[in-house]
């Protein structure tokens, strides 16, 4: 039930920012695969709680039928709490990086991952169902549940890669904006998508009555925030004197996916 | 939600062996603390996500309705991720232990409570349900649903506590019999207990064709298999030349529930 969700066709983008993060620091980006391959189980695991019927009741995930689709309720919802675990038995057990760096590491992605980072995100999410949403709410929701996450796999990169402390400020401001530009953009593909590139089922944001983005603000708006994050996080990678060009792509990438 | 549960009344017998085993090795057991509260976050999130409809289905606990009966579905599943990953940033952000211990010792946490262990023995209890019970799944599911987290506890509490490698592997063993122990107890309990002293409710286990001791063995020979186990624990700690007064004395009052 874990390997199904893990190898379902995730874009492993979480993965992607750490090492393109710690490339631009250091190199032999594959030390931080421990790391890497963490933040990609606390991702999947999060899918797979999400999707169950007491959160988002959803069928379909990358185009596959999900985890308790499959394997029943009761296993998926181990599958995630032993997704969750492996996450931290693999950053201590497998980290080639100093034992130092690594427990602050460990300490930084469970933060981000945990009630004051994605699952808070969530728990407002969840607690604001069907209620009137107002925008600090919405943000707080937002830069949680998917910001978090965003913002850590940058930081950890640069963090394992050495960075100073100035520097890492930097690339900590890009993961929040990179953090919430993610969010609006998968709010505005949940309204405009494609159902069958996605592999996911679309519309239920508002069949759901969630706070999002475009529910909010309206398509437009939100397209233009998209545009006006991913300029605002660009301008931060522009301060750092080092090669930043593939998180540059990157936030490029996103933004072109609802322009 | 959270704080519901880790307050609902536990008798902290996980972070009491940590302390316990680690107060035979060396002095001020308050520094391991981090470690003591991780473990105990951890039993705690497993109680919540067991109580769940999905799972055991269960309305007490700790002579309290379960997390889900107050807070709902959706918010219990996330009260148990959030404590899960607020055990591991506990340890690493508060730990007080050198770093390279910390590592070892999350590492060893996470193991215990993951797919190789807790975790999956509630799996593989799951997937048993209404299945006909052979002695090694049942052996299986005990040693790993109940059995793993406890080893780890008096476990760990030696790493911590600088134990050499000799000392380590009989403390280990030792953790590995008080661990099937209290497996067994907990059955027998299941059938013989006091609802309103153990605050759950009872005979769930037969009602819901679970795989236990006196379930395969009957009554009797449970008990004696407990006193049993309880004396070959008590002949590892008898190895050891420092003052394991502490843990002897919680292997008696353990087998004494069941006498």
């Amino acid at each position: 039930a874990m390997r199904y969700s893990i190898f379902a066709g995730g874009k492993r983008i979480r993965p992607v920012l750490m090492m393109a993060s710690y490339a631009i620091f250091s190199k032999n980006e594959e030390k931080i695969l421990p790391f890497a391959a963490a933040i990609e189980m606390i991702h999947t695991y999060s899918l797979i709680h999400d999707d169950l019927p007491a959160m988002d009741n959803d069928d379909l995930r990358r185009g596959k039928p999900t985890n308790h689709k499959i394997f029943g309720e009761a296993k998926a919802l181990l599958a995630g709490d032993a997704l969750l675990t492996l996450a931290f038995e693999t950053a201590a057990n497998r980290s080639e990086i100093a034992s130092g760096l690594t427990v602050r590491a460990i300490g930084e992605l469970a933060k981000a991952a945990g009630y004051s980072g994605m699952v808070g995100g969530q728990f407002v999410d969840v607690d604001m169902e069907g209620k009137e949403k107002e925008i600090p709410i919405l943000e707080y929701i937002h830069t949680h549940k998917t910001g978090e996450l965003i913002r850590v796999a940058v930081f950890l990169g640069a963090l394992l890669g050495n960075a100073n402390n100035e520097k890492l400020k930097i690339i900590n401001e890009y993961g929040k904006w990179l953090g919430i530009t993610f969010q609006v953009v998968d709010d505005i593909l949940d309204v405009v998508g494609d159902e069958k590139k996605m592999g996911k089922t679309l519309g239920k944001d508002a069949m759901q009555d969630k706070a999002t983005y475009p529910a909010i603000y309206g398509l437009k708006k939100a397209q233009d925030m998209a545009k006006e994050y991913t300029d605002t996080a660009l301008k931060l990678l522009a301060q750092l004197d080092e090669n930043t060009e593939i998180l540059e792509n990157i936030s490029k990438y996103l933004l072109s996916r609802v322009e």
